[in-house]
């Protein structure tokens, strides 16, 4: 018997709003409390400008939701869990995504706004994440990963720009500056025990048991009050979230890299190789992306 | 032959305001440098109002002794090491307390100042230690956990009230954000090993072996120069140590929450239950603690 | 077949101003953006003012080598990595050393200034490595320990000084403040595993692969991109290096103490015993180092 069989039906859960048809996402509101949403943008799970447009809404709707307590973001495809950043060919369209409420370029606005909002989100990391998908992950407030099958990085630094989206204000003050600096510099894969050994997660779990242990974390935390998880994630926010300051010139930087001529034709040659596609590349980025490298 | 039998006895050793009858604690003064105090108040070593008193008192004695370069807290009851705060059923008291001399109140202010005192504090931990009990160890210098008898844990989200004496402060900066929220948040307990690979404890040492490993440590320390210590020791604090600014709204958050009818029906519901008591709930209360709670 | 064997030849990859003839280091130049550096002060590596200058030279060089991605600095000598300071009877000259380019002492000045360098540095340690050598491995950007030979600390309270170098502000940012005071008071030796379950090192690699899994990890960073890494590096460096200003008063307090006459006393025992020489001594440094103390 798991968790899942016991949980109250989920039918009349959700507001009107959330009912909406996403694109890239599906919800399972659970309880009033428990809100479970799943990445499904095959083949495996990149990050678009539409992706960034719907978790933007859907972080606008965990903020206003005051029966709130936990949402659990996993994917519905096993190998991967958010790949990272494609821009489709058309960087200007990303780089024009109109700000969000921080004044912040949409994507570093949703992902401080995730970090703040009164609901406690979970990763449940199962599968490939890097980049953009990395960012994602750090800017949740608990990440487990699966023991056998998750795979980490920050492989922006072996294309030839800075990862844009915050990992190097928040990736130093999660595991310190040492390990920070070899994610983002050797911008290897890490699995679960190298991510949970670092600090870059929180735990690595089993992979046979990952689905019902973060279940059953989420149904306790949706029986807590919510406003003793909401002001105790407040007084944490305040001493651990990096100032909003911090974000906006990575960005600009990582635009103005990507922006370059010999950039576009590293991705190029990156998408030759299988890059946006469900590839032996994309499932070994951290080793293989040093394929589209000149030689020292 | 244990290395308290080798250790210089503790016959003179003591200044006479250290020599006063306590009600919940013992001091064993081993030499002038070395000192270890031990929690005393059965059944469970609950915090309350007559403790804060007495610990703020010893504090005061740490900090003028310009002899003591050790302390070592342990308790004398192997099941539990400081269970959590007892209000006695009178809250009020506890809120009236008077304040110490850094202005806050008396509780926060103790833990401040101990970890600002020249003197080494060392947490050796058996037993379980959550709530105000964890706040105290986060607030010794070094924490040592029995590998099979310790739980350590902030079990105050779990029942609607923000942990008020520091843990949201000092936690992030000691294990890192995502496992602060985790451990504030599930508000679960944490075994030894669980805790030294988040970095709650500095390590967990074999149950058989801490007490003779954290004496061995604390035997060295006494030996080394005082001012060596204490100087080193307060340019680490300029570093390391939450601004006194962080926790005053903390607590004030805690005492309003704790003030709420719903509160004090909870905590009759777990003292039902068997809080505050030598009980199977207070035994494996991070598992236990929802029970008071209503369904998600 | 090693890594090495297939690298790139070193001929004429040198600047003339890396040429010189070097007292205390030799390097190789594997290639225009792959520089290693090895300590070989025999008999056990021990840094004095001769090598702080030299250090200091070498550092210049890095700063403003456009070419250059990454140096790894390893040792000739497989018991001692760095043993730490030796002032040659003569603290005045170290003291004298003339202030670099940050206006501060040269120590500190070319340690700051090689975390900010824009190539990334390795300490890859087998040996003993304690003191200002540990202040050394703490100002790279990444560590890497063999697993069955390496010892770290910061032994110097032990002896009655405070550590001057930095590492009371480097430690609590790497390995939080409750397993810094560990390090830095109790003054132990730390080994390969100690020391990655702590953070003090990225990781601890098993001693017959150490070297040619940091050669793989330098080819891999040679290869990128010099102004993805430089930026990268910039980003994290601004929230995660201490203030320049946290360095001067704790090594002036150094000094201070290190002027005391129980001082010079303390360290003519300790050389009595094989201090500065290679010795027994100096392989058990964080477990013998009391024996130049008085009793408890």
């Amino acid at each position: 018997m798991s968790t899942i069989d016991t949980s109250p039906s989920s039918n009349g859960h959700v507001p009107q709003a959330w009912s909406q048809s996403w694109t890239h996402l599906s919800i399972d509101r659970r309880s009033p409390s428990y809100c479970r949403v799943t990445f499904e943008h095959p083949p495996i799970n990149t990050i678009t400008a539409t992706t960034v447009t719907e978790l933007a809404e859907l972080v606008g709707l965990i903020e206003q939701d005051s029966d709130l307590n936990v949402v659990v973001f996993d994917s519905a495809n096993p190998d991967f869990y958010l790949a990272h950043y494609d821009t489709e060919h058309d960087p200007a369209r990303t780089a024009a995504l109109p700000p969000g409420p921080t004044g912040m370029h949409a994507w570093p606005d949703l992902l401080v706004r995730l970090s703040r909002a009164p609901a406690v989100s979970i990763a449940s990391i199962r599968g490939c994440v890097r980049g953009a998908g990395s960012e994602f992950v750090l800017a949740c407030d608990l990440r487990f990963a699966s023991r056998e099958n998750a795979l980490l990085g920050q492989f922006e630094v072996a294309t030839g720009v800075v990862p844009g989206g915050g990992p190097t204000a928040r990736l130093p003050r999660l595991v310190g500056r040492g390990r920070a600096l070899e994610i983002l510099l050797v911008a290897d894969d890490l699995d679960g025990p190298r991510a949970a050994q670092y600090g870059y997660v929180n735990r690595a779990i089993a992979d046979d048991q990952l689905d019902d242990e973060v279940d059953q974390m989420a149904w306790r935390l949706a029986r807590f009050d919510h406003d003793a998880i909401a002001r105790t994630k407040l007084h944490v926010d305040r001493v651990s979230l990096p100032a909003d300051a911090e974000f906006p010139p990575v960005l600009a930087d990582f635009f103005q890299m990507l922006g370059l001529p010999r950039q576009q034709e590293r991705f190029a040659r990156l998408e030759a190789l299988g890059l946006n596609m469900d590839s032996d590349l994309e499932r070994r980025l951290g080793q293989r992306v040093v394929e589209a490298l000149p030689d020292a």
